[in-house]
C-alpha cells in the first residue's frame, strides 16, 4: 500500500511525541512492505511565530493532498493569559477541522489492564470499560458567531446545529454502535437548550432506523456525574462539540492518564489523528511527555484511514507489551512503579518500537 | 429570631426530601428558640398539572414574601422525552432564579470522612478535599435568545455574559476566597469562546484587588479531567452556568452521590436552597431517596440566610454523628454495609433529627 502522510507537529509537546508516532509508522511499512510518505508542515503558535497564520495556507494545502494527518498538539500559554489576543493558536486547529470537514471524532477510551491501578477511580470500578466516543467536531458554539460590544461591556458565542450536521455523525455513530455492544447513549442538555432539543429530536428519529441499537439519552451534568460513578455503563457516546470536549477529557482518567489516548477526526475527505493531549508547554523539550498517544494515533490511522487492521492491532498490541513489562512514562506510574522503570519520551518510544 | 420560610418540594422525590429539610428547621427552631413559620407552594411538572404554568404567579409572590426558600427538586420524564414539549417543568426553575435575581450558586464540595468509601474514587485520592464551587446562576446560555426554523432544520442558544454578571459573582467568589485558603480557580473556555475571554478578562481584572488570593484560569476540558484525578488541588471554584452545571454534578461523586450535596442560590433579595440532585422519578415516593442533602440545604439555609452559624453547626454534626453510627442510605452503602444500615428517607431523616 502506498500513501502519504502529512505530520504536523504543531505545539509544545507535539513535536516530541509525533516524532515516535512517525516512526511506529516507519517500523509498520518496513515489516508489512508498505510505503508510507512523509511531508512535515505547520501550524498553531509555531506557525504564528514563523508566518503570522496560524494555519497557513501551505498547510492546508498539503493537508488536503495527503491520505492522512498525525497531528500533535497546539496552543501556548502566551495566549491563554491574554483573553484579547485576535491570532490564537487554537484557531489553526478549529480552521483545519472545518476546512477538512472531519465532523466525527472518534474518541476510543482504551483501558490497558496494566494501568488500573494509575487511575485516581478504583480498579473495580474501572475494570472492563470500553467506550468510545462519537464526538461532533465541526459545529455547536465553537463555529457559531462570536460578538463582543466595543466597549467591552458585553461578549456572546452562538450555540447552534444544522439538522444534517447531526444526522451525519448521529448515523456513523450508530454504526459503530451496531458492531459493538449494541448501546448507544446520545448527551445532551435538552431540559434547557433549543439545540439540544433538535439534536434529541434528530437522534430519536435516527434511532429508528437501527432498531437493533438500545438508545438512551442523558443530561451533560448527569453523564459527566455517571462517568465517574460507572463508566462500565457507557459504550458509544454520541456528543455535540463542547460537551464533547469535557466528557472525553474527563474519562481520560479512566484510562490512567491524557497521555493514553488517541484520536480520529473523520469526515469527508483527509482523516487527521492526533493524541487528546495538549501542548503542555510545562514539559515541552523536557523528555517527559508520553509518546503512546501519539502511537495510538498512528494507529487510529493505519485502522481507520488505510483499513489495515493487522499493523493497527501490532501497534496496539506493542503498547500492550510495553506497559507489561513495566515500562511506563511519569504521567502513568504510580507509588509502587520503581523509579528504574520510569522512562523518558524517547526511550518509551524506542520499547515500543522494539 | 423570627422567619417565613417557603417550601417548595417541586417534583419526584422533592416531596420526600424538603419533608426532612423543613423538620430540621422546626428542630432547629425549637431548640434554640427561633419563630419559624412555614408556607408551601407549588413548581415545576407538578405545578403544570395544577394550573399549566411551570412557575404559578402565586410561587412567585410567595418567593419574594419570604426570608428564605427551601426547594426540592424539578423534571419529570415525560418532557425529557418530548423534545418538541413547549411547556416544561425546568422553566420554573430557571424563572425563578431569574426573578429573584440569584445568580450565585453556592455549592460546597462537603466530604464526610466516613464516606470516603462510597466513592468510586480511590480514598486516598479523596482525603482532605474541600471545595467551594461558585456557579453563575442568571446568565449564559441558559437565558440567551432560542431559536429554531419553522422546518425544523436549525437550532441555537444564544451563549452570552455581560461584564457586570461577571464582576459580581467573581467578587462573591473571591471574598468567599479570603476567608478560606486564599485560592482561587476560573474555569472557561477562552481558547475558543468570546464569552470566556470577557470573563476571563474581568476576572484578571479584580484578581488585582485581591491580591492576597491566589488566582489560576483552567479551561473547562481540563477541569473536569482535573476534578477527577486531584480534586484535593482546588478550593474555590469560580465559573459560569453551562459549566458550573456540569462540573458540580461531576464533583458529587467526590462527595461519594449526589445525595450528599446541597446548595445556596444567592443575589439580591430571598435567599434559595436545594439539594443538587435531581427528582429521580425512577424512585420517587419508595422511602429511598436520600433526605441528606436537603436537610444540608437547610443547614446552608441557617447559616447564610439567617447568620445563625451554630445553628448550622449542629445540623452539620447531627448528619457526621449519623453517618459515624453507621447509618447509611441506599446511594451512600457501599459492599461492606451491613443490610440493617441502610434506611429508607423516613428512618434517615428520623436518625438525624435524634
Ligand atoms: C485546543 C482546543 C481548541 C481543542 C478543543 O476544544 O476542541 C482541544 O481541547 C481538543 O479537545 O481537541
Ligand atoms: C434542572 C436543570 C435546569 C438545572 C440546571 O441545569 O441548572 C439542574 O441541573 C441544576 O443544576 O440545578
Amino acid at each position: 500500500m502506498q500513501k502519504n502522510i502529512l505530520i504536523i507537529p504543531g505545539d509544545g509537546i507535539g513535536q516530541e511525541v509525533t516524532t515516535w508516532g512517525k516512526q511506529i509508522l516507519e517500523t509498520i511499512a518496513r515489516q508489512y512492505g508498505h510505503e508510507f510518505s512523509f511531508d512535515e508542515a505547520i501550524m498553531g503558535h509555531t506557525a504564528i511565530e514563523a508566518t503570522g497564520n496560524p494555519l497557513p495556507d501551505e498547510t492546508l494545502e498539503k493537508a488536503k493532498a495527503s491520505d492522512a494527518i498525525l497531528f500533535g498538539a497546539i496552543g501556548h500559554a502566551k495566549y491563554d493569559n491574554d483573553p484579547s489576543a485576535k491570532v490564537r493558536p487554537e484557531q489553526g486547529l478549529l480552521k483545519i477541522r472545518k476546512e477538512l470537514g472531519l465532523y466525527a471524532n472518534l474518541r476510543p477510551i482504551l483501558l490497558f489492564d496494566e494501568l488500573l491501578d494509575a487511575s485516581s477511580l478504583k480498579p473495580e470500578v474501572l475494570r472492563g470499560t470500553d467506550i468510545l466516543f462519537f464526538r461532533e467536531l465541526t459545529g455547536d458554539v465553537y463555529f457559531g458567531e462570536k460578538k463582543r460590544n466595543e466597549d467591552n461591556t458585553f461578549a456572546s458565542d452562538l450555540m447552534n446545529y444544522h439538522r444534517y450536521e447531526v444526522e451525519r455523525i448521529t448515523r456513523k455513530a450508530y454504526e459503530a454502535a451496531r458492531n459493538r455492544s449494541k448501546k448507544l447513549c446520545s448527551v445532551d442538555k435538552a431540559n434547557v437548550l433549543e439545540t439540544s432539543r433538535l439534536w434529541r429530536e434528530v437522534v430519536q428519529e435516527i434511532a429508528k432506523e437501527y432498531a437493533d441499537v438500545e438508545t438512551e439519552h442523558m443530561f451533560i451534568d448527569n453523564a459527566a456525574m455517571q462517568l465517574v460513578k460507572n463508566p462500565k455503563k457507557f459504550d458509544v457516546v454520541l456528543t455535540a462539540n463542547l460537551f464533547g470536549d469535557i466528557l472525553t477529557d474527563e474519562a481520560s482518567q479512566i484510562a490512567g492518564s491524557m497521555g493514553m489516548l488517541a484520536s480520529a477526526s473523520i469526515g469527508d475527505g483527509t482523516g487527521f489523528f492526533e493524541p487528546i493531549h495538549g501542548s503542555a508547554h510545562d514539559i515541552a523539550g523536557q523528555n517527559k511527555a508520553n509518546p503512546l498517544a501519539s502511537i495510538l494515533s498512528a494507529a487510529l490511522m493505519l485502522e481507520i484511514a488505510f483499513g489495515l487492521q493487522e499493523e493497527a492491532k501490532a501497534v496496539t498490541k506493542a503498547v500492550a507489551d510495553t506497559l507489561k513489562a513495566g515500562w511506563r512514562t511519569g504521567d502513568i506510574a504510580n507509588a509502587t512503579t520503581s523509579a528504574d522503570r520510569i522512562l523518558g519520551t524517547n526511550e518509551m518510544g524506542a520499547k515500543v518500537i522494539e
